[in-house]
C-alpha cells in the first residue's frame, strides 16, 4: 500500500540550510540521493560555486538558493571589512555565481535582488550576513508555497488512470501534484519517468519521490517514450521548466523537447509546471542560453567510462521546446496557455484576474 | 591520421566460428565488447541459446548465424542416434531457437532453410553436423557480401561533410558505409551515435568501430538528438533494421521511431540500412512482434542498481518506425522508397532490374 508521506525533496528548506553558528551552507548531494543521503558542508563561496557547478544540488530554485547562501558566508568572511572592500567583495561573489549556471532564470533573478538588498543594507549600516540569511530563508519559504500552489493546480488537471510521461526531475511541484491527486483526491494515476542521462534524475529523484507517495513508477529509458507513445500508454506528458519565455517557450533539461513533439504527434497533452511563470527580461526561447557541459559527463556512467577512447562526446545540458508543443503552463497563479504567457502577473503574490483556461 | 581499417565486427567470421574438432561455438561477447574481446566458448545447444537471449551475440544476422551452429551442435550430440531421434531433436532444438529473439527475420529464415536442409539431409543420410555447418558458413560469407554491397550503396548518398545521427549499432554495413565514404571515397563525414540504452550499443560498438575506421565520433546521450536536430547539427539519420515489413515499414532498437519523428520535424532524410530487404512473410509494421525483456535490465547499469528499490520498469528492445517517416532503403540491390520495398526481388543475388532511386 501507498506510503502517503510527502518526500525530502518537497521542502527544499529540509535540502539545504544555513548554518549560523559555524557559517556553513550545508546541501543535500542530489547526486547521490536516494541512494545515500548524504549533506555537503560548504565553508566558502568557491565550496558553494563548486556544489553549484558540479550538481551537488540541481534544479533552479534550489541552487539559487544555495548561491544565495553563498553571499551571506561572503558577508560573514568580510564582517571586519570596509563598506567599500565588503560591496566589492560580494559583487565580485555575484558575479561569479551568476555564471555557474546560465539557464535556469532563479539564480539571476535571486541574485540581482540580493545585489539591491546587501546595496541598501550597506548604507544602512545593517548586519550583512543576517540580511542575507533572512532573505533566502524567506525566499525558500515561498518557493515551497510556490511549489505547493503550482502542484495543486496541475492536480486538478488530472482525471483518474492517468499516465503520466516525465523527464528529468520536476522538482517540488511535482511532488505536491502526486501528492494532492494520488493520496488527497484518490486518483490511480501512474507515472513513467525517463531515466535522464547523462545524470539519471528520473531513475533515481523523480522515480524514489513518486514511489514514496505511493504512485506506481515505471520507469524507461530516455529511448523508450516514442514506442509508448506509438501504443498509447501515455495519457498525459509534464515536466518542469527551468526558464519560461514571455512567447511561451520554454528551456529545461535536454530531451525535454524531443518528448514534447512526440506528445504532439501522438495527440497527448504537454503540461508544463511552471512554478511562478515567466521571465520578464527573456521574450523568446532563442533568448534563453543553453549551457554545455563537460563531456566527460557524457562518456562515463557512475565514474566508469562506458564509452572507448579517442571518441567526443557533447553534453548541452537543456533544449528550448516552443510553445506549440506545450499544451497548459501550469503556475502558482493559475493555468495559462502559452500563448498567454506574457500576461501573467508578477506583482503580488495572491491570486489574480488573469486569462485562465 | 585516420586509423584506416575495417575494424572486427566488419566480418561475422572474425566475431563467430564453429569449432569442428571440438564441437564448440565461439561466440565474442558483444556486452563487453569493446572493452574486452573475449570469446564465450558454446559447448551445446542451451549454451547457443542463452548466448541469443542474454545478447551475448546481438543483431539479426549475427544471432542468426549461432543459432544455425547451434543446430550443428545438436547434430553431432545425436550422430550415434536413430534417424528418427535425429529429427525430432534437430525440430526441437529448432523450435527452441527460434523463440530467442522474435522480432528479426533473420533468425527465423535460416532457421526455416536449416530445417529444410536437416530432412533432405535425414533421408539421404547426409553427415548432417557438417552439412549444417557448411550451410552456415556460407550464410555468414553471403551476409558479409550483403552488408558490404548495402554499406557501399549507402556510401554513394553520401555527401562530403555528412554529419550523420546513428543509434544503437547498424552492424558490418554501417562499417562499411562509413569505411567506404570516409575511406575510400576521402569524404568527410562525421558520426553522432545515440549511446543506446539500456545496453549502451552506440557508445560502445558503434563509437568503437567509427573510431577505429578514422571517422569522427561525437557520442550523445539518448535524450539529446531532439535538441542537435533543433540546432541543425544533422544532415543524416541512418540506422539498419532488424525486420522490414512489405509495407516499407521497419522494426529496429527502441529510439529509432522517435529520432525519426524529429528527422522528419526538421527535414532531416532518414536511410535505413536494409541489407538484403524486406521479410517477405511480413506486410505490414503492425505484424513485427515487438520483444519486451527483463526490466531488471533497464533499473540497471553494468551491473550496478541505479533506480531505488521497489519501482517497475519496462523494456521494449525495439519499436516500429512507419513508411512515411523513411526517405530511403537501402539495401544490396539498390536504393528504395519504403512505397516500393514490395517491388524488391529476393530470387538470384545479383542485381536485378528495380525501382531505384
Amino acid at each position: 500500500m501507498a506510503a502517503m508521506k510527502l518526500p525530502l525533496l518537497t521542502q527544499r528548506g529540509a535540502t539545504l540550510r544555513y548554518d549560523r553558528d559555524q557559517g556553513i551552507v550545508f546541501v543535500l548531494d542530489r547526486r547521490l540521493y536516494p541512494h545515500e543521503t548524504q549533506f555537503v558542508a560548504c565553508p566558502d563561496l568557491e565550496a558553494v560555486a563548486m556544489a553549484i557547478t558540479t550538481m551537488i544540488v540541481q534544479g533552479g530554485p534550489p541552487l539559487a538558493y544555495v548561491a544565495g547562501y553563498g553571499l551571506a558566508l561572503v558577508a560573514r568572511q568580510k564582517r571586519q571589512a570596509t563598506v567599500a572592500q565588503q560591496r566589492e567583495a560580494l559583487t565580485q561573489a555575484t558575479a561569479k555565481l551568476r555564471q555557474t549556471r546560465p539557464t535556469a532564470d532563479d539564480l539571476a533573478n535571486l541574485l540581482a535582488a540580493a545585489e539591491t538588498l546587501f546595496e541598501t543594507a550597506l548604507r544602512n549600516g545593517e548586519d550583512l550576513e543576517q540580511t542575507l540569511v533572512t532573505f533566502v530563508d524567506a525566499q525558500v519559504a515561498e518557493g515551497d508555497r510556490v511549489a505547493e500552489a503550482c502542484g495543486r493546480n496541475a492536480a486538478t488537471l488530472l482525471p483518474d488512470g492517468a499516465n503520466i510521461l516525465t523527464h528529468c526531475f520536476a522538482g517540488a511541484a511535482l511532488n505536491w501534484m502526486l501528492y494532492t491527486a494520488f493520496v488527497e483526491q484518490k486518483k490511480q494515476i501512474q507515472l513513467y519517468p525517463n531515466e535522464t542521462r547523462p545524470y539519471l534524475q528520473g531513475a533515481r529523484l523523480t522515480a524514489h519521490q513518486a514511489h514514496e507517495i505511493g504512485v506506481k513508477v515505471t520507469l524507461l529509458t530516455d529511448n523508450m517514450a516514442g514506442f509508448c507513445f506509438s501504443r498509447g500508454m501515455f495519457t498525459h506528458y509534464i515536466t518542469a521548466a527551468d526558464r519560461i519565455a514571455l512567447d511561451g517557450s520554454i528551456a529545461n533539461k535536454v530531451g525535454t523537447y524531443q518528448y514534447a513533439v512526440l506528445a504532439a504527434r501522438h495527440n497527448v497533452p504537454f503540461y508544463v509546471l511552471g512554478y511562478d511563470g515567466p521571465d520578464f527580461k527573456t521574450l523568446t526561447g532563442a533568448d534563453i542560453p543553453i549551457e554545455e557541459r563537460d563531456p566527460e559527463e557524457v562518456l562515463s556512467l557512475a565514474g566508469k567510462r562506458i564509452a572507448p577512447q579517442g571518441i567526443d562526446a557533447y553534453y548541452p545540458a537543456f533544449d528550448v521546446t516552443p510553445p506549440e508543443l506545450i499544451s497548459k503552463i501550469i503556475t502558482e497563479k493559475g493555468i495559462f496557455l502559452p500563448s498567454a504567457m506574457a500576461t501573467y502577473d508578477k506583482t503580488g503574490s495572491l491570486p489574480v484576474s488573469q486569462q485562465k483556461l
